[in-house]
């Protein structure tokens, strides 16, 4: 038997798996199964008596919070000088949905994901498969090496390879013009609608909501107005998948 | 000189300050400034060319994040047969400002706070003080003890000691009665309108908006009905600081 087959024969499916995660992230995980959770969306999970193959979706809930803390830190210790508005902005920026799936084909894990197409329209710009993978990838992380594993390696091999944060502080993400120019796009009406509620302490909290087509999509609340448009605006956003 | 006064002399501010601590949460703090910064609300932070004094707010943004993440975790492996959802509701529960402002006064955090009375309504049932404190000090430890410490501390010793997270399992917070009993009582108009959007994988996402005296003060999403319902109710009285 030729050496190549011999060698093909002894990467099992399960070595295969274990080889793609090395060649991709660089390090060796010990728990695969926790991997092959993070890799499996809901359309493919099942429960049976005589065994179960749960879905992702605990994981990406773990995963979430943790790259939510990491990021948190990064931003904490890079911007010394920056309020904390400036700092939720820019993590929301950096976890984005879109931001997220982006991250997760750089790194591959469209090849990885089990997932069942008839269920599932993967090619929808809309679907967030990748990106809820790469957060329950993180949570698989952290369960199989730690915290601080974890935070080298979203920091020093993910974040610092394929993320532009310096970029991200300068694009402006303006949620109002990428909203006017989707509702022009899609020939649907927009209009924003203040709503003013005294909230808080002694001072005046703006509510303002986005409408389109007549429908509320996003509410937007903060002590300054033109944040708390701006907030409706991201909301408005998410809603739409925009 | 008696021995009492000398030993008041020692005890300098500095030094009450970290007594303070260490009495309240059992471990000795390294660096003290920190602390001092979880505990300046804005009203008393001030900026000069000479020294700052900056507020919590910074700090408040990293504990949060932390905080979530630590709770998240602990959710994950307490319970292992629920889904993300249940986990989420439950991390809204333990994180909700109303638990975290009671935590804060548990642990006697409201000795420690520097604010001005003048430009705070601290007895305002709204006052989120306590709890930004309490998530200000989470960020201190971390970036003074790190994460595995800090988790320690809010597993062991403030959640252990101080939430009953059976208990907060069993209540069902039914933000929906809470808002239709605070409507009641302040004379206002109530109504859920749902508002329907296709979009996702190929599921119907609903949309459900809720109104009092015709002002949106909630919104939510998901593909049940109920849950969005339940979440547009959560939202509502977070608007409302109900």
């Amino acid at each position: 038997m030729p050496i190549f087959q011999a060698y093909n024969l002894y990467l099992s499916p399960h070595r295969k798996f274990a080889k793609s995660l090395k060649n991709m992230l660089g390090f060796v995980p010990s728990n695969l199964n926790l991997y092959r959770m993070a890799f499996r969306h809901r359309s493919v999970a099942i429960s049976l008596k005589n065994g179960t193959k749960s879905s992702n979706e605990r994981l990406e809930f773990l995963g979430d919070a943790i790259l939510g803390a990491v990021v948190a830190e990064m931003l904490f210790k890079r911007y010394p000088y920056k309020n904390e508005g400036f700092l939720t902005e820019m993590r929301s920026k950096i976890v984005s949905r879109v931001n997220l799936n982006q991250l997760a084909r750089k790194l591959g894990f469209n090849e990885l994901i089990e997932y069942d197409a008839k269920m599932v329209n993967y090619g929808n710009k809309q679907s967030s498969l990748l990106g809820d993978a790469f957060e329950a990838f993180i949570g698989a992380v952290y369960l199989d090496k730690g915290y601080n594993f974890t935070k080298d390696l979203i920091l020093n091999r993910i974040i610092q390879d394929h993320v532009d944060v310096h970029q991200l502080e300068l694009t402006e993400t303006n949620f109002k013009s990428k909203l006017i120019e989707w509702c022009q796009r899609e020939g649907k009406e927009f209009a924003f609608e203040p709503l003013v509620n005294e909230v808080g302490e002694s001072e005046k909290l703006f509510c303002i909501q986005v409408l389109v087509d007549g429908e509320v999509v996003g509410l937007g609340r903060d002590f300054n107005k033109k944040n708390a448009e701006k907030m409706s605006a991201e909301k408005a956003c998410e809603t739409l998948s925009i």
